[in-house]
Formats: structure tokens, C-alpha cells, sequence
């Protein structure tokens, strides 16, 4: 009997039928998540934390809080500003992992030009061991510079500094004992990494901004993509996203994603093309509660990178426009950031994952706590339904096991 | 009134006694623990686990226990084997203090002669926020020496690599901003190093083996001291444990450790002279039992540890004779080992500290948990209640609060 074409054609089966579409076919599934920096208010005025043991505590209860109404990832980012307290992602990780059950964790991102690549592995792989399979690293050259002049490299290597660690990181994922040499690391000479992890491959991620070149470099590797957009309109990232497509597609990578449990343990291949956004957002029961709360935190922390970099002084205007449907912020009540997600689907032609950083330690701790059940009770639930509805690929793996329960 | 007489010479006192001569003159307390290298036993005929993400769930499982059971310390000492998990011992101590709520946890010890100081002072601060100060940085120049390759360190420079990177550290605790230049690393021109721990400062202990030398530089730089003791007699050991004192009092450092918590926020000078050992050791219901099913654990792992080093095969004999009452291997029933621990607390001029190396891996896990409830339930209690017998400084600072219900 031809299994497939019962399945595929009768509607009694549609559950069964996504069965096959998510799990059987390993198509990719949309992921909803949370970035944090876990951020501390330097202004005490402006009702943030201001106590890094205080937000540590606050940002445990968020991503256990995550775990609980079914968001799929967590993110925190590597920094070394007074105003954010992850300068180690994996140690804070690592905590969160024996406070949860489901939740991924990652690092998002770790900046792998400033890092030891065999440090960086060991970390992750110990990560992976204690979560018991949920660790993902997602390397990139990094958004700040600070790490540049605090680990003595320099800025003027920051692109080959960042090639030649992600070379060694992904030799380092393929092989327990490494032979490689490079310019900006001691040689190794069959030195064994350990420990191993328990997910095989560690799942490796490339994060990008803007960069043409590294949205190519992502698709000739064949890694998984996360594009972080934070400001301006999504949609002008589509030549980018096809980019990185194309590039993958013509060095003959698959634009399916694996789910990585699916790998036999010994294989190493990269993990598939695939798209995932990191955005900056809040959610609120009305969108002009939403705006009103998260604008004076978003003023004020972006408006203390805006001085560093010299961009143009924030104001409400141009806030407002970009919470717009069309715009970057996912700010705004359920339903406005549900059709977001939907629309940056649509428009950057299908995304795996979307994660939103809250920054959670300006935002008080319990307007963050509303947001991630809003998030997860409310808008995930909500994207999922309309990809459901659309006949797009749309559950989880670990979600299909229910259905045996129907 | 003077409290001070009425409260050491009234009878009724004798707790808050107690009370006023460990916390208000903040006397030395005798701290019992547990150290890991999370080992994995490579020859599953030994009965031990093979697994990493088994042993992680065990080890985690252990040092719950140990929290439970009143236990005082957790170690984990880095490694890069294959036979031991610990490669990034903050990642796994993250995990256990999110699963704990009073034990400390440390370092036992991390190879600060191969590693950054800036990446381990905010691993080890992340864990301090994460564990509301529980951390502890325990640095040694390492038994094994697999990470000097590994991260491209020249073993000629074993000792000079220790001192510079010591000295860096030490300068990280002290200020946020750091001026500093050495050989092995690139220097630091005021970039600051965040986040900061909650403990000011952080406790940094060093561990040392056998080397004079690094007996008296812990001692000159008013440096707590953890000796691992692993074989031959422990009262060998005093001529070195009196070299420290020596070297500490005549550097002008006090032999009274003040709790950490009692410091000034702003304050960072040394946490003062006091000397922890590190033991290698099983506790069974009887001697016989312990020293029996402890026998092939460690004959295997010293077994290959000593066929790298050049070691004399181990013999039950030897190991036998080093479980004697005056011998180095804490392997016994709960009297047994208390009175060893009462022992080296005499001869080696009071001991503030003594954790025991279990071989948690390569001894079954069901043995290790029986092994720390009775070192939690039954040893402990024996200890402080024969050093309260003899007048001797004995509880814990935290333990002082529970005189109030009396």
C-alpha cells in the first residue's frame, strides 16, 4: 500500500498529515523565541533593574516563564558594557538549562572574532550536555567593539578574524582531535576537544546584520542564517536573504533543514538553509499601551548607542513609524505582532524562527513576565493557526507526539 | 554592660558564644565538601558511566545531595581528557546553583596558566549574580598538562604563566577598569571587565601540590591556600603549610579569614590565610565495604594516570596502606573518616576546609549519593561536634541565624 498517497489525500489524516509534512519530510517549522542582553537600567530614574544579581534573578524567572507557555528559544547575547551582564552566555545558559524542560538555548550571539573557538565549543558542548540536547551557538563579528581591544585583537582584522574562527569552530564540531593552523590562534596538532556534545552536529548558526558578504559567506557554508533587524523595514532584507539562498543553492546546500536529533551521531554535515529574525519588540494588551511602556527604554538604551555611533537622536515620530505594520519594532498588542511575524514570513520568503529581544532589564521585570505569556500563550498560537491554515509547514516536532493522544 | 564578659563567661551562653567567636571575631570555621572532575569511566566493564549526558544528569543530581545534606562546598576542576566531562567547570557550576540554594561552588581547580583571566573572572562573576555569592575561583597550574598545547602554551613557561595571569587577576578583582601588560598576554588599557561579581571580592583560593614555591607565594600574596593531598601522609605536608604561614605573616597578612560577606562593598584585599585540603576518598557503611568498592575505581584511574607519569603499578596493598588512619585516601565508614579529617585538622595546624574527590563517574551513582549522604548526615556532625567539644571554632556563619528559633 502506498502509505503517502493515503496520507496526503484524505482529510481525516490532515493531523497525520502534518505528521508526515514536519516530521517525516523534516521540513522547517516556525520557532518563536526571546533574545535578552540581560540589560541593566544605568538610570535608576528610568525604572529599570539596577542590580546585576537582582536581573539575573528577574531573567531565570523570564526564561523559565518561556519555557512554561511554549516558546522554542532563548537567546542571550555576549557583551562587555557596564549596561549588559551577559559577557558569558554559556554560564548563564547553563543555569537557565536546569530551570527548564523544552525551551533551546543559545547564544546570540557570541562573539566569535574576539573568542577561542575551542573555549567557545567546550562551553557549548558542556551547555548541550546539561540541557540535555537544547544548546545552539550563533556566532557573529558582533554589533559592539568592546571585545576587540579587551581580548587584543584588532579591529582592522575583523572580518578574517571572524573567517578563520568560524574555519576552526566547524573543524572543531567535525572532529574530536584537531589538525589546523591559522594566523590569529596557536596551531592544533591533533589536540582532542572535550567534551563532546550530545547533540551531533552542535547545532552552529551565522548572525548577520547588514553585510552582504556575510549573508554569502553564511549560504556558500551552508549554515543557518539569523538576520538581527532591528531598525528601517524588513522587507529591504529580501535581496540579502536571497542572496545567502542563492549562494547556498549553487554550492549545492539543501534548503531544508535537518532537526538535528535526526543526525546520525557520527554525521557532521551542516545543519541546512534556513532564516531566522532577531528583532527588537514589546507586547502589550494594546498596542498604544505596548509603545507608550516599551518607548521609554528603547529611548533610552538605543539612544545611548545612537551617541556612540553617531546616529540621529531618537524621537517618538520615528518610533512610531517603525512599529508600523511594515516596520522593524514588533511593538504592539498580540494581533499586530502575530501579522507581523506573518508578514515577515511572507515578505522575506519564509522564515524558521523569529526571536524578539524585550530588553528586559530596562523594561521592569514584570512588564517583561506579560510580555513573554502574551508571546507565548497568544501570538505563537495565533502564527501557528494562520501557517496551519495556510498548508504551511508549521508544528514542532516535539509537538506532534500529542497528536497520539487525539 | 560588658557583653563581651558576661557573654564568654555565662554557661547559658555557650551558643551565642559559639555566635560571638566565629561571627563577631570571624574565626576560621571547618568546611566540609565534595570535589568532581566529572569523570566518565572509558571501560564500561568497570561498572561506570559512559555516557556525558548521563554523567552531567548524576553529577547534577550529587550536588544536590550535597546541598541537601548540609554539605558546604562543590568543586569542579577543569580537564581536557576524555575521561572527564569538566572542560568548562562555570558552565556546569551555573547549572548546579540554579538546583541549589546554600552550598558554594567552585573551581577545584581551573588551569589559570592556560586561560584568559578576564574570560575566567566573568565566568566566575556571572556565576557569583547567579548563585547569589556562592562562587569561588580555586586557580592552580594544573596536575595534568593536556591544555598547554591545547591553547598554545609553552610547559617551559609552567610557573611564569601562572604568576603573570595570577597577577592579572587579582587586578581584575580589585578594579573594574584595568591597566595592565605582561608577556603572555595582550595588555589592558583601562577597558573595564563586567560584569562584577556580587561577593567584593571574589573569592580566588590557590591550589598547589607539592612545590614549595607555591606554598610561599600563596603565603606572600595573602592568598587562601587549597593543598591537594592525594597520597603518602598528610603530616608530611606541615613543613609546607608552615611555610605558608610563615610567609604570609611575615608579608604582614592575617591568619583569621573574614567571611567575604563581611567585607565593605569597595573593599578587595586578600580574604586571608587558611588552608583547605583536597582528598581523594569513598565513605561506605564499613571500612571493609568502602575500601572494597572503591579499590577498582581508583586503581583504574590512577592506574592510567600513573602509567603516563611513570608510576609504580597500584597495588591493594599500597592502597590499603595509604587508607590507614595516618595515610592520605579518606576511604572508611563515617567514624572512620571523621577521625581522619580531626587528624589532619591536628597535624597540619588547623584546616579551615577538606573536600573529597569521589571518582563520582567511575563509582556507580546510586554509591556516590550514599557516599555524600553520609559525609553530609554522619561525618560532618561527628567533625563539628568534636571541634565544638574541644572549644574549637566550628559553625557556620549561616548556621548562627538558627540560634535566634531557639
Amino acid at each position: 500500500m502506498n502509505w503517502e498517497a493515503v496520507l496526503l489525500n484524505n482529510p481525516i489524516y490532515i493531523d497525520i498529515n502534518i505528521f508526515y509534512v514536519n516530521v517525516l519530510s523534516r521540513k522547517k517549522v516556525m520557532q518563536i523565541g526571546i533574545d535578552s542582553f540581560v540589560e541593566l537600567s544605568l538610570d535608576p530614574a528610568n525604572r529599570g533593574t539596577v542590580d546585576p544579581a537582582q536581573r539575573v534573578r528577574d531573567l531565570l524567572e523570564e526564561i523559565e516563564l518561556a519555557d512554561q507557555v511554549g516558546l522554542q528559544v532563548f537567546g542571550i547575547g555576549e557583551h562587555h558594557r557596564p549596561e549588559f551582564v551577559a559577557s558569558a552566555p554559556a554560564v548563564i545558559l547553563a543555569a537557565a538549562a536546569a530551570r527548564t524542560k523544552r525551551i533551546r538555548l543559545a547564544s546570540a550571539v557570541s562573539v566569535l572574532s574576539s573568542e577561542d573557538p575551542v573555549r567557545l565549543f567546550q562551553q557549548f558542548a558542556t551547555l548541550d550536555l546539561i540541557s540535555q540536547g537544547r544548546a545552539e551557538i550563533i556566532v557573529g563579528r558582533g554589533s559592539f567593539i568592546e571585545s576587540y581591544p579587551l581580548f587584543g585583537f584588532d579591529l582592522e582584522d575583523y572580518d578574517s578574524l571572524f573567517a578563520e574562527k568560524l574555519d576552526l569552530l566547524l573543524k572543531i564540531r567535525e572532529n574530536i582531535h584537531v589538525h589546523w593552523s591559522g594566523k590569529y590562534r596557536p596551531p592544533l596538532t591533533g589536540q582532542g576537544v572535550y567534551p563532546r556534545p550530545g547533540q551531533n552536529p552542535l547545532p552552529i548558526r551565522l548572525g548577520v546584520g547588514g553585510t552582504p558578504h556575510s549573508f554569502a559567506r553564511a549560504g556558500m557554508l551552508g549554515l543557518p542564517l539569523t538576520v538581527a533587524i532591528i531598525g528601517g523595514e524588513p522587507r529591504r532584507f529580501r535581496p540579502l536573504i536571497d542572496l545567502y539562498r542563492d549562494a547556498g543553492r549553487q554550492a549545492g546546500h539543501s534548503a531544508e533543514t535537518d532537526s538535528p536529533a535526526a543526525k546520525a551521531p557520527t554525521s557532521s554535515r551542516p545543519t541546512g538553509l534556513d532564516v531566522s529574525i532577531h528583532s527588537v519588540g514589546f507586547i502589550g494588551d494594546t498596542t498604544k499601551q505596548a509603545a507608550d511602556e516599551f518607548y521609554p527604554p528603547y529611548a533610552q538604551i538605543f539612544g545611548r548607542i545612537g551617541k556612540e555611533r553617531g546616529w540621529p537622536p531618537i524621537t517618538r515620530a520615528q518610533f512610531d513609524a517603525t512599529c508600523r505594520p511594515t516596520g522593524a519594532l514588533l511593538v504592539g498588542d498580540p494581533e499586530s505582532i502575530a501579522e507581523k511575524i506573518l508578514y515577515e514570513n511572507e515578505v522575506l520568503g519564509g522564515i524558521s524562527r523569529m526571536t524578539i529581544l524585550l530588553n528586559g532589564g530596562v523594561i521592569p521585570h514584570k512588564k517583561a513576565m506579560h510580555a513573554i505569556e502574551l508571546l507565548g500563550t497568544r501570538v505563537a498560537p495565533m502564527v501557528k493557526n494562520e501557517l496551519k491554515f495556510r498548508g504551511e509547514p508549521h508544528h514542532e516536532a516535539t509537538e506532534v507526539f500529542s497528536l497520539a493522544d487525539h
